[in-house]
């Protein structure tokens, strides 16, 4: 039988949880009935802060690029925890680690970002090899956190294809405890298991960017799949949406507001009609 | 015929590259008879800039990973400029970028890093597909910096094998003027040609890191070979050595240096005999 844990409520698939971020997120999702994670992608602390209090209320999760503002200081961090308990959301810095256990193990618990103090959830690519979760592992799992692998790009001509997924997901088998789910465009359960493997049960969560409801792409690869197309036709768990939501003029607050709700809106109609 | 351009000297392999940092990184170990690059992986700047001073005179090239420094401040980054000016070497800032175009222009450029201001030469997984590279190279490309592919890596494991391999290096291909070479165990000259494709004259930098004379491997996945297996049987170019040179008595400053030259003198007796 083909895994199908998807078509539960989120809620009770939060029963099924072990990690206690997953658990986390699944439990925000039910509480607020949103699947939709923004990604807040601009380079001045300001108008990170302007957005993710606009959008806050909206959302399960933000998903940060904490490197590319150019005015970071440490204190925006604790801006960004307040934000997160006033607004009931998680947090998801999207570092895509991609190195070996011992360097990840560094860039993920020090540094100037200090990540794993402060993020529910972080990503990295599987092409290192088991030793990448080992290194994530080993500063994640006593504090509570969740991995997520790339097991697909959105991008053109991307290599996460074939037996590069099958590989990736296989390592996300073996460490469970930890890899909570993956960044992919469908859904991975069963994906790579073996003839005599029983996969029914599995539930990995699935986190899918390029999401858009009015543009098919950008001059950099990018490519665009609807709420529908992603959460129905592909059974993915979290729309995560970028200048979709937060769009060009970043001081309008109400339009942002306004296409969070839409996004929302969106991706929550899409899972109930998934629902079993 | 198969590519053999490495079998000629760093300087005359100089004269045919194109892009300023290949060009300067080649002349540089010509000029100073060192083939090593030692990775700085240290999490402090004091004992980061000790050790950068102390190896200095006998690398080429010095790996940092800037984003594990936990101490870190800009000013970091002058002295690190002047220390290169001082022992005459290049810089590899090894942020392994592994995101779509857009986000990597932003991390490459700008945040609290700004890595393109000073690393000549930056590397990054071919995961994502070419969009990563125009996007890196929008950044870097109009101030003379380079990139290295990751088209294999050392640890145990890894999914930078086979068709992904090949599909790293046709895409570097196509990018010549700023993709100057790899992060690998062995030459990639002609990989995934074509068989009507002259890639007689191909020549690109190979840069190798897991290289160590005493140890073979650590507890995080790491394998280690030895600068002979490197530069005299896989035709690399660069041993990128860490712990092997820097050890774990990090003021032991006079120990460090005997290990740099050791290292140095066994790269380059490997060197001089594969040249015909």
């Amino acid at each position: 039988m083909a895994p199908s844990a998807h078509l539960k409520s989120y809620g009770q698939r939060a029963l099924k949880q072990t990690n206690p971020a997953a658990i986390l997120l699944l439990e925000t999702m039910e509480r607020k009935k949103t699947n939709l994670a923004v990604s807040v992608d601009v380079t001045t602390s300001a108008d990170f802060l302007t957005i993710v209090d606009a959008v806050g209320p909206f959302v399960c999760l933000i998903k940060t690029h904490i490197d590319i503002l150019e005015d970071f200081e440490y204190s925006l961090i604790e801006r960004l925890e307040n934000l997160s308990l006033k607004h009931d959301f998680l947090i998801f810095e999207d570092r895509k680690f991609a190195d070996i256990g011992n360097t990840v193990a560094h860039q993920y618990s020090s540094g100037v970002y200090k990540i794993a103090r402060w993020s529910h959830l972080t990503n990295a690519h599987p092409v290192p090899g088991p030793s990448i979760i080992k290194g994530l592992a080993s500063v994640g799992l006593p504090v509570g956190r969740g991995l997520l692998l790339l097991a697909e790009m959105s991008t053109k001509g991307s290599l996460a294809t074939g037996t590069y997924t099958e590989d990736a997901v296989r390592m996300a088998r073996l460490n469970r405890d930890f890899v909570v789910g993956f960044i992919a465009q469908h859904r991975m359960d069963g994906i790579g298991a073996a003839p005599d493997e029983d996969v029914t049960d599995e539930d990995f969560l699935v986190l899918t960017p390029g999401v858009g409801l009015d543009s098919k792409g950008d001059a950099m690869g990018q490519q665009y799949r609807t709420p529908e197309e992603v959460i129905l036709d592909s059974g993915c768990d979290v729309i995560i949406v970028g200048r979709g939501v937060y769009g060009t003029d970043l001081k309008a607050t109400a339009a942002i507001v306004a296409r969070a709700e839409r996004y929302m809106a969106e991706g929550w109609a899409a899972y109930l009609r998934r629902l079993v």
